[in-house]
């Protein structure tokens, strides 16, 4: 009676990519990640965690969220400013006021009143996009930046001939509805305005984004109010909103909170906030509280194979590789340094 | 020191888009949708309802989740092993045993012993897809099923003329990376193969989309373990598993349970897992204790426009319209039916 998708094999497929428990035959997702030598890793600079830890759980377990800061040449300005944040312990004492169900958790100021540290920038709308071509973008002549090994690339143009389908570099393989074209650069999901058009790229919402809220336009957010998307990639956003890291840890510390019932998911009495300990940057924190983490280079053969298995499920599991991924679903795989 | 996305216009842009609480300018998709005739709402078949009840949560409030099955053509098979199965009152005393983030929580007889009612279909693989061109398409020529009004296409028909973006029959409007094509019938987002190939449709994993949970190929499962989809869309299981229906009330008794610290996000102890107090078809319920819904005919011109207003945000918080969504992004507006 084991009508349950359960058995070690079944049950893989359907496991986060940067888990390794499948059996060998097709690789998995999950398989060729904890294959990936360890040359493909780049390890995270402390410098670019930002850890919000909350008050304890009613079950007394502690609940530490870990943010990785988006690399240059991305949302600098309000980067810099939630810098100055953390530096001058802004956070301390704020809270989570809002969880909207497929949507965001929202964190910051619930009094708005709390006075902001001195010297933040204010951040014009054009800190979006980028639009700077000499700022090192990776991708070449408007192609996703995923570059293929010989013997892929053979197979995959073989399979493109004999179906029509399932090239990496036309077809769906993907297809995105939000912009012309998209790439990965230096570990992030990046949008792309495409070749025929003046250059400019922007980082894009998928799930554990986090982004600066902010008043209407042309008030941009200073960064002291936050979100992490906790649904379905809100891509509409994009663009719109400034995209400043991503959570790479603890997510469900955020996702798994109850529902705020007022307006937007606000919750609407005070006791439901969840209080924030404290915010730093992980340099301020005591080296063995430090958190270390690494992500898969995006420019690696690894993260080519991954992101290809992603986007044609072969593990025992599927029957129909679908030929292509959302973006959004190709999640860049980070996981911590093991001490050694 | 209003650094929040707060005040009631900005508030406005970020709400989920049956609600209507945004003030009058460029009609956001919430005021399209609250603004639709009554004969643009399709009630729902008390039939085709299945009701989940939880134990009450820890403050004593109780929990139900209101699941919309699948209408015919689709998954029919799996459909009536699950009438069979809420009429026999298998699920009651049952449980939620896996809650994985960004993913599944999943729902059945944690002790896979419990014998199945006699009678269950065992339903073939070819069932993940429809290819029967008679059974009541409504797409016409390999085109999503969106019908515009005659001033909405000539105001569209301008816009692509002046820009080369934002033809919702063309372009990247709802381009997809899993599929040739998508569009809406009876009210399902479902994906096509495409007027190019043999014609096939099938229905896609949405954000609170529920599936049948099966053991390898070509086991398809029998229907009694079911789970729905809390997290980003995870397309790649279209077509590798049974779709049977969506959460259309009350997945936030789902989408906030902890998340399960065993593999797959499976609970570890017995006493984590979320008794079942009963699953049953809403016509078995008492008439008073019958969830009533509706949701907006995606044959209708309101539908359009909202679908239109998802591709394109104009609503006041906004600066920069997409020209495109994501299937999965438009999604189909359901609300109670309000007593008369």
């Amino acid at each position: 009676m084991k009508h349950l998708v359960l058995t070690a094999v079944a049950a893989a497929s359907l496991i986060h990519p940067a888990s390794a428990e499948e059996p060998a035959s097709i690789p998995s997702p999950g398989e060729i990640v904890a294959a990936a030598p360890a040359s493909d890793w780049v390890a995270i600079a402390p410098s670019d965690l930002l850890v919000m830890d909350l008050v304890a759980d009613a079950g007394g377990e502690a609940r530490r969220v870990v943010i990785q800061l988006m690399p240059a040449p991305f949302s600098q300005g309000w980067i810099g400013n939630i810098r100055k944040l953390a530096a001058a312990h802004w956070w301390d004492g704020t809270s989570i006021n809002r969880v909207q169900d497929n949507y965001v958790a929202q964190w910051g100021d619930a009094t708005e009143k709390k006075a902001l540290p001195a010297g933040l920038a204010v951040v014009p709308e054009s800190g979006y996009a980028i639009s700077d071509p000499a700022s090192g973008r990776v991708t070449v002549g408007g192609k996703p930046a995923i570059r293929l090994s010989k013997d892929e690339a053979n197979r995959r143009s073989k399979r493109f001939e004999q179906t029509g389908k399932g090239d990496i570099f036309g077809g769906r393989s993907m297809a995105d509805a939000y912009a012309p074209e998209v790439m990965f650069e230096s570990g992030w999901p990046i949008a792309y305005s495409g070749s025929q058009v003046p250059d400019s790229r922007w980082p894009v919402h998928c799930y554990g984004a986090v982004g600066v809220g902010r008043n209407m336009s042309p008030d941009t957010g200073s960064g002291a109010e936050l979100y992490a998307v906790i649904g379905h990639a809100p891509r509409h956003l994009d663009r719109n909103i400034a995209l400043v890291g991503r959570v790479i840890s603890g997510i469900e510390h955020l996702s798994s909170l109850p529902r705020g019932t007022g307006a937007l998911g606000f919750y609407e009495d005070a006791a439901e906030r969840v209080a924030i300990t404290a915010i730093r940057v992980a340099t301020e924190l005591p080296a063995a509280d430090q958190p270390r983490f690494e992500y898969l280079s995006t420019d690696s053969d690894s993260f080519d194979r991954y992101a290809d298995a992603r986007q044609n499920r072969r593990d025992p599991f599927f029957i129909k590789p679908a030929g292509g991924a959302d973006i959004c679903n190709i999640p860049v795989p980070v996981r911590p340094i093991q001490a050694k």
